[in-house]
Parts: C-alpha cells; sequence; structure tokens
C-alpha cells in the first residue's frame, strides 16, 4: 500500500482528495496536516467523513512529512507550497503533488506579475512537471514534484491543446468564456462565496487578469510549438461544482464539423478520461460531476467561420484532486483509472 | 386610464406584466386573455395574484379586443402575433406591444430559416416598429404596433451599438457569450427545465443557431451602418431570471478603457434604464432583478487588444415586460419611468 | 413628505428598506446611517441602488438623527437599538421602529436567557409597542416606539393567533416546524452563509434554542390569554428569501377544516396583506416573495385529529421591511397599503 | 460474478443503480430493461454513462429476465412491479429487489386507499420481505421478493424504531415533517419538477395525504409491537438530492438526551450505514450526499418534554438504490458494504 500524507486536509481540495482515496484500493490515507487544527480528528471540521477511522490532524513538519509517506499532496494556499515543497524535495523520501499554482508557471516574472507574490525557486520550478496527464503522461510518470493543473486551464487545454497541434486554428484568436462553480473559491469566508450574494446570480470576476491565464497560454505554447495569447474570462455560476469552457477560435483552414469530430476522437482514443461527445452537442457539468472526465464537444459555423469547443469537468475532480490521484497512478504505475469513479453522481 | 388588456396571460411574460402595471399609475388592467384557461379565475393558475381583482380570463377575439383596449401586449409563443396582430391593426382601436419575435426580423427569408416557420405578412412587419426603446424612442412614440426586442438582443444590442457607432471595433469581431436563467424558456413542460436536470450545472445551447442571432445583427447593422456577422451563443444558468452578457471585440483604434467609458456615459447619459457602471467593475445579474435596468461595465484588454462589456438585465423586465411597459410609456406619452421599479430586489 | 432615516443601511434590511421606501409617494430617504462605511456612497457597497441619488452614508449620532428625521428605522444588530433607542426617544422629535429583537421581550430576563446578552431599560421595553400590525394596529397607530415582530414569529403568529383564540386547540401542543431562506442570517460572513456548505443541502439549526421562541409565546399568550410553551424549530433552506413554517396543532374540539377556514377568512376579511388560501392548498414561499403578503392555508387530518396550519412569508418583506412600512403607514395616519408592492415577484 | 437486470434504467432510480454497480467488485450489469427506448444505447438518454460499455437497453420480457439475470432491480413507477414480479417469481431464476411501493404494505386495503390503485397479488405480498436492511437483515438474506423502503421511511423509520422499542415516547405522539429533493419525483415532467416554479420556494405537499404514511406507521408497529398514527408531512426543498426528517416525539419517561444518545449508539454499533452523530448537533443533507450513509442527531428540549430527532440520507441512496444494493449484499452473502461509497460527496 502508498502511504499518502495530505496537507490542507481541512479545506475543500482536501476533502475531496479523501474521498477519493478511501476507495483506492491501492493506497492508505497514512497521514493528514493541517496548518490550523492539529491533533483534532478531522470530523470535528467535516462532519461528512465521521467513522472513517481517518487519522487525526497533524502539524506540518518537512522532517516527518517526508519519512511518513511515499507521497505527499498539498492542497494549500498559493505559497505554501513554494516553501514547502523544496524542502520535501531535499529530504528525499516522498514525491510531493501540488495542487497549488506555485510550480506551474516556468516564468518567476510571470507568477510575480499574475500571483502577486515571490514565486518558488526556480531550480525546483525547473524540475517540476505539469501535470497535465493526458498530455504530460511520460514525464509525470518519472517525476518527484509534479505541479497539477488548474480547473480551467485542465478543461481549456484539453480542448484547445489538439485544436493548436492541428494548425487550423488562427494562433491568438482563441477566446475561453469559463464558468465555474463556487467551490473553485475554497473554504474562506468573503463576500464572494455569501450564498444570499451569489444566489440566483451570474457574473464575471478578474476579466483579463485572472491568474490561470498564463498557465493556459505557457502549455498551449509548449505543446503546440506556437506562442499567442489567450482571451480568458472566469465567471461565478450559482452552482457548488463544474466547469463549463466555451472556448471559440478562428479557423484558418476549410475544415468541417466531422473533420475536427474525427481528429478529437483519434486524439483522445485511449485516454480513459476524455471523452469526446457527439459533433455538436452540448454537455452539461452535471454530466461529469463527481467524476474525472473531461467531456468535449465541438461545434463550426460555417457562417462566421469559427470553431466553438465546449468542454465541462468537475472542477473539483478532473480539476483538482481526481487529477492529482491520476498523476498518482502514473507516478507510481498503477492503472490510470485505479479509485477514480468512473460513474459521473447525476442527476 | 389606459385600458390594457395582455395575452397569455398564464405564461410568465404575462405574469410579469400584471406585476407591473397593477402599479402603474396610469393604467387599468382592463381584460386578460388566453387560449387555454377562459372563464378561469387567473388565480387559478397563479396563486400569487390572489386577492389582487384581476378580471377573469377572456377567450381570445379580435373584435372585442380591439373594442376593448388601449394597447394589447401580447406575451405568446412564436406564431400566434403573426396571425392575430395584423387582425387587430386591421381592426383598429387599439395599439399592440408584441413580446414573441414574429414582427422582429425585416426579412421573411430569414424568420423562416431561423424559425423554421412561416413569416407575418411582409406588410405589417414593414410597419412595426423595433421597440429598443433606447434607440428608437421617436419611432415607437409614433408606433401602432412595436416589436418588443427579445432578452438576449435587449442586453447585447444596449452594449454594443455606442462601440459599433464608434467604429473602434472591428467588424465581425464581435464574440457573444451569454447566460440566461430559466425563466426565459416559458412555463411550458420539458426536460430542459426539469428541475433536477438543470439545477448544479450549467450547459450551452442551440451554438450558432439560436433564433435571436440575426435579430442582433439586423439592428447593429441599423444603428451602425455596417453589415457583419455576430458570434452568440446562449447557455442556461442554474437560476430563474437574469442575463449576462459576455461580449468580446477586437479593437481597431488605439483606445483606452477611459474613452470608452466616457464614450458610454454619454451615449446613455439621458437614459434612465442604462447605467453604465464604474469601468472595470463587473456586475452580477442579481444587481438589476426584478428592475427595468440595463447595467453595462466596460473592460479593456492591453494585452489583447480587445474590449470586453459585460451586459446585465433581467430577463424578465428589461428583457421583456418591463420594456413593454417602457414602450407604452413612450406611446402613450407617459413619463418613461411610469410604473417601473426603480430599485432592484437585493438580495 | 415624511423624513425617513434608516440605520444600517449597509445590511440587507437596510436596502430592503430602501428598495420600498423609494417607491413610497408619501415618504423622502432623508438620511442613511451606517457605523462602518461613513461618508460613503451607498453604492460602494450595494451596486444596485447606482443612480437613484440616495443620500452619503452618516454616521450615527442620536442628537442630529433625533433633529433630521420625523422616523428612523433601526435594522441593526442586537443590541444596538438597546442603547440608541431610548437616546432617541429622550431626545424626542423622532418615532423609532426597531427591526432588531431589543425591545421585543417584556421580560428582561427572558432576554437575558435567549439572547445572551443585556436587556435594553425595562421603562423602555415597557414603552414600546409589538408591531405585529394586523393584531396591534390601534397600539401601534398612538407608538413612539415599535418593536418590529421577528421573521418567524410574524409568520407563526399571524396563523396561531386566531386558532388559539378559538379555544379548539389544545394549549401546549403546538410544534412550529420553520423554514427560513439564508438572507435572514444578515450580510456578516460565517461557514453558515457559505455558499457551497448551504447550496444543495438542508439542516436544523439551534433546535429547542432559537431566540424568537419566547416571542412568539409572548404574543400567543398576549393574544389568546393563555399561557403555553411552542416547540419551535428553524431549518435553512438552500434559497435567499422566504418563510415556510408548517405547524402541528392537537384539535381538542370537534372542528372541521371548512370552520377553521370559514374562522380564519372572517379574522383576516380586512386586512390586505394576510390571504387565506383554499383550504387544502399548499403555499410556496415564491408565492408571496418580494411583498407583504402572509399566505395561510389549514389542513385537517382526521384520522389523527389534528390541524395543520401553512403560513409562508418573504423574511425581508413581512418578515421585516416591509411590516416595518406597514406599521410607519399606521403611526402617520396613511394608507396602510402605502410603498408596499403589492404583486409577489413569480417566477 | 452476479448478473444484475434493471428495470427501469432510464429513470434516476435506475441511473443511480448504474452508478453504484459500476463500481460493485462482484458484480455484472448483464441488462438494461425500458420500456420506452428499447434498442437504444442508454448514452442517448443519459450522456453522463457515455464511455461505459453498458448493455443496449432490452425490451420488458419476463421470460428472459428470470433466465438471464441472477437478480433484477424494478425502479419502475407504481403498479408495474405490481404486475411483473410475480411472474418472475412464478418462473423462478432470479431473484427480484422492488425499488416501488408495491409490495410494502401488507393490507390491500391501505394500498388501495392510498396509492389509490388496484394492490399486488396478496399472496406475493405477504411473502416480499420490506428491506430496511438494518433491522430486517436476517429475512432479507432469505428472501427471493424484496420490497425496498421508501425514501421517508428509510430517514423515519431509522430514527423513530428504536425510540418507540425504548418505550420512552408517547405512541401517536410522533409529527414527522420531512424535507425532501426533487429527484424524488423522478424524470417525469410536471409543473411540479419546473425549474422556475420549485427553485427559490419551498412547499408541503400532499399535507395528511403522502403514501409512505401507511408503510411509516405499518413498520413502527412491527418492530415495535405498539399500533399509533404518524403525522407525516413531506416538503419540496430547492435542491436535487438529499432528506431531512425532523421528528417530535413526547416523551413519557424522565429520560435524558444522553440516555437516549447512549440507547441509539449502542442499537446502530455494528451497522455500517446509521451513523449516530454527536448529541444536540444538527446534520445537513449534504454531509451524506452520493453515499448510503443514514446520520441521525438527538436533542431533547427539557423544556417541553419532548424528544427531537435529526435524520438524514440520500433520497438516491440510502432512500432507493443504495439501500437496494445494500440488501442484494445480504441476499447473496457479500459484504453488506460491497459496491457502495463509504465518503459523500461534499461540498
Amino acid at each position: 500500500m502508498i502511504r499518502v500524507g495530505i496537507v490542507g486536509a481541512t479545506g475543500y481540495g482536501g476533502a475531496e482528495l479523501i474521498r477519493l482515496l478511501v476507495g483506492h484500493p491501492q493506497v492508505q490515507i497514512a497521514n493528514l496536516y493541517s496548518s490550523s487544527a492539529e491533533g483534532d480528528a478531522l470530523e470535528k471540521t467535516f462532519p461528512h467523513v465521521s467513522g472513517l477511522g481517518l487519522p487525526n490532524l497533524s502539524p506540518i513538519d518537512a522532517k516527518s512529512m517526508s519519512a511518513d509517506n511515499d507521497v505527499v499532496f498539498l492542497a494549500t494556499p498559493a505559497g505554501v507550497s513554494a516553501g514547502l515543497s523544496p524542502q520535501l524535495m531535499e529530504l528525499g523520501g516522498t514525491k510531493v503533488i501540488d495542487l497549488s499554482g506555485d510550480f506551474r508557471l516556468e516564468s518567476g516574472e510571470a507568477y510575480r506579475s499574475w500571483y502577486k507574490r515571490e514565486p518558488a525557486p526556480a531550480e525546483w520550478v525547473q524540475k517540476a512537471v505539469y501535470g497535465l496527464t493526458e498530455w504530460n503522461q511520460e514525464q509525470v510518470a518519472g517525476a518527484s514534484l509534479v505541479a497539477n493543473p488548474g480547473c480551467y486551464p485542465t478543461a481549456t487545454l484539453l480542448a484547445l491543446i489538439p485544436m493548436m497541434r492541428s494548425g487550423w486554428v488562427k494562433p491568438g484568436s482563441w477566446i475561453v468564456d469559463a464558468k465555474s462553480g463556487v467551490s473553485g473559491a475554497g473554504r474562506g469566508m468573503s463576500l464572494g462565496v455569501h450564498y444570499s450574494e451569489i444566489n440566483e446570480s451570474i457574473h464575471a470576476y478578474k476579466v483579463s487578469k485572472h491568474q490561470h491565464t498564463p498557465e493556459i497560454e505557457q502549455e498551449l505554447a509548449k505543446q503546440s510549438g506556437v506562442e499567442s495569447f489567450v482571451q480568458f474570462t472566469p465567471h461565478l455560476v450559482p452552482m457548488t461544482r463544474g466547469i463549463l469552457v466555451t472556448a471559440y477560435g478562428q479557423l484558418e483552414a476549410d475544415v468541417s464539423q466531422q473533420q475536427i469530430q474525427e481528429m478529437l476522437e483519434a486524439t483522445y482514443a485511449d485516454k480513459p478520461f476524455v471523452r469526446v461527445r457527439p459533433a455538436g452537442s452540448h454537455p452539461h457539468t452535471k454530466e461529469v460531476l463527481g467524476s474525472n472526465y473531461c467531456d468535449i464537444a465541438v461545434h463550426v459555423d460555417e457562417r462566421t467561420g469559427r470553431v466553438i469547443l465546449l468542454s465541462v469537468i468537475d472542477n473539483m475532480v478532473k480539476g483538482a484532486a481526481g487529477q492529482a490521484i491520476q498523476n498518482m497512478n502514473v507516478m507510481f504505475q498503477l492503472p490510470e483509472k485505479a479509485g477514480l469513479p468512473l460513474v459521473p453522481v447525476f442527476p
């Protein structure tokens, strides 16, 4: 059994890792870490895990963490992993899968500019592997430190990478209009997650300023060989889970909806967690809720010469904990689907 | 007192007209019409109007309708007004404000192609005035037959028309990503409005095929003098009321966010129902819920050279019944704001 | 014009008072007070009131408050009014309508025990009139200080008072199972109003310990002459507005559903804001949303010998700001319905 | 591998059975049956199951059903199982677990009176075992035909049975105020599940007339030896999944909250799916969402002499498909928890 440690167990990312790992046949949840509630049983924070026999919360201590786990998941706010992960790497003994954004951006300057804080040490940023499993499986398999992708970049990149590699879409033309449930904002309190403000309402936020923008641009460039801007706009939707990305690209080639469909199907034929839905369909976020799927549908508007891609994920699963476990499976040579639920919770 | 008749009183559009008109100081709700429940008290269908002393439901009959009302609102499914409005016009005696799409498209061919049904008689389509009050106030004042704008076109056009008139945005570059509450689908039953399917989920629908697309293009061309395609995508959001339009345009001129802000403020300075919000803000649909406002905010992304406009309305009010009453006020030389609530229902 | 001041303008209660008072024909919103944001425009806190020309926020100062207003509404947290209202009363010059619980309980000991804080001065508690308009209209008309009822007591008492006065129900048998939207918890932040925790979930809270319990018992006793316990349980429902009370009483008399129906209809025949719905019906909270109505329906279960009353209000309107304005209308000899919307926002 | 057949695969009950059974290690989903869509792939109805390799939909035919399955789940509307299950029983070869109400009521007259239709043959009703697993485990183990409990009775009985067996509560005093999400109403269309009607609203329904009332009374009597009425009121809450039961009983004995707590903990000590939460806590339905748990909390109000029990389940899992699989596990001597998720989906 692989001994797993989870840092940030009292947050939503931690809770979701626990949900999935409890059912994982090759894993033992060995340690839960929290800076805020050490010594406590987790069920004081999260009654839904009552009766599971989980370990009590331990304080964050790099030395014991590296000794007591085969892999540590960091489900922590920006900045924590930048300090902790290098310590764990230098101590050795455990692999690290970081769910925060601290090791995703290769450029320290970009991190500073978009995250408004100091980046992690460049040496470790370079060694980290970007864990978009479907596109980096080989590197992930050999990684000690995985930067797990952000929720928006996951839904966006799985749809855009094959399109950009095809050469059919004009670079710089992508407009990514993304819609997310509230759980992505975490368990911290703010007026932005107050029920009475969010319910029965929708709004955009951080227009042209969201820190997932450079992550999308970086990985799109790496996978396609073409650098370009992506216009990215997130919205907050009155629901708890789910992301829908509606992405618009200007077609440069004379290519039909059916050709794109076939290209996407071929691209993801052997990827168990990407489902290319029938051309012209409209995936609902609920159709992947609770699961690790990313469902993608393609539309071509012949009138305007644009391709419109629809991509849905559960932000807590494929957008966070599920993909992290998928990466763990790859790192430990386990079956890619181990421990990951195969049927969404519907309705 | 103006005698008002409402056709389609058992639908959501009819209910919203009643809500607003009951409080209108110069109006008497003289007649309610319904094809499905004639003779009944409306409170059998809508208990929320109990005790208001409304007239019972009458059958739809052009002759008595033209005799018994000064103005008739048609809140009816596509196709009804195409037959009924010409009869009422020919009988004379009453003005007509049509909330359906039957008289909005000048081209019968476009109507046939997007609505998949036969258009209204061309003669009356030509005489109808498109009731986007802020831009057609003079024509509305003299109209007998007003085609009240669709909900999506209202939110879209109020944001896009001034931009297109400015000449700052590249024609054909507009991408309009719209998000709507469920009430826009009406009270009819379908899996598409089933609570368990819609709650905790978001999805796009009718990608590249929504019948409000040609309406947007037609009016944008008329007001700006430039014909061009608009990429329009509607989404269904788990909420009852509200539309948010996120519109992306490619800037051709070297224009700042502040210049666009000032242009918008100047454009709508004397329009009581358009509120240009501070540059860079993010309006929530809930901030206009229950009111006739359209709130607009502008963002310029200097990195990508795009302008992003955010526009929110309550689809039942400014997107339907409220704008219809605003048009009635103009047609009958009443104060434009008469009977229209000035403060949104928040939270 | 009556000059109105609102204390707590940056909370939900304040916002709702503004919504309703802006449309009130005999009222001028003269002053808005806030301890937290003085000098600011309210639209910095509440963008939905942009463009209304409201006065800026003033600091809380009893002297100027008493001089500058004919009536002051206190929409403030527990404890504020206990200090401020006596000052205003002693200065004279303005009437006070207190939306908090500070002057509702006649027994200081009960206040101390249920609210866990010191009660207001007994002298002023005695002079305050409990503003359940339908049952205390005469006293309200002569009052200088009105204790506006709590949201749960309003929905409960309007259903229970006539039943207890009838003598048909066994004292002490009432079980009041109440369900509320989240806005009742105010705008302050806590995990208890976090969207991701509340959405798609329901739970009871403060079972047997809610501070509205003694308020219900006190007024029920005063109006019926019979002292008894009421079992009161509140629940939090994933919606913003609305309260549904389901009240169970053991019938002692051999009385039919129809007899109770007639008694209720007679009781409220001339009360414009209580609608007795047809016997056996099931009111939805949405059928009163945004309005000042309390809709009541009666069921008699002959099998078990119990009466079940269903009572719905909008907690922000009849449960707070609307009833406060109703009381103001009575205090200033205005029409009882002035400024209060007559048609709920549906859907 | 146990060969499982599911009748009603295009409904929500069927979908939930599939979700859980796909992950069951000892089960093969051998056949899916539907009267409405035979021959089709299920993903045409439910895109969320795309790519699972499920069998296509077969027509309902008793002969092949009995030959091709070891157990058949009936997730069908009232009346279907009454006809089909006796055929399957007589053919032999397969066990049946009926999720509908057709075999739950022992009295044909009661069925006729509450369900308004003809009961199943008395012979088979007598042979059916009521599958409240925690209380009937032995009988379930030997059963060929299991009547799987209703969602409301499950949440209610697990809380009430131990209380009634204790003799501490006055018979006939139980008031069960239940709150349910919308999925319990199934996938059929009606105004009662229309999003715009249900969202942001709560209401009671079928007051004193719900068909789960006699089921609760029957089983409570059987398990406690005392016949008595239960006052049962269901409510529809704007959420998809979850039931909360708030049950009020009059204490006859001088018993403390702590004593009841200990009794409940002892009763369910070895039952993996009942979690007795700390005394005085307030379980949220979301804390069991997606799981087979029933979480119960006890409150004693010493002021009124009542016990208040709070009981939460996911109506689709412990209230339907999950308990059905728990029964299957017992019938086939599998571990009771096999295939049932152990961690709720939170948030």
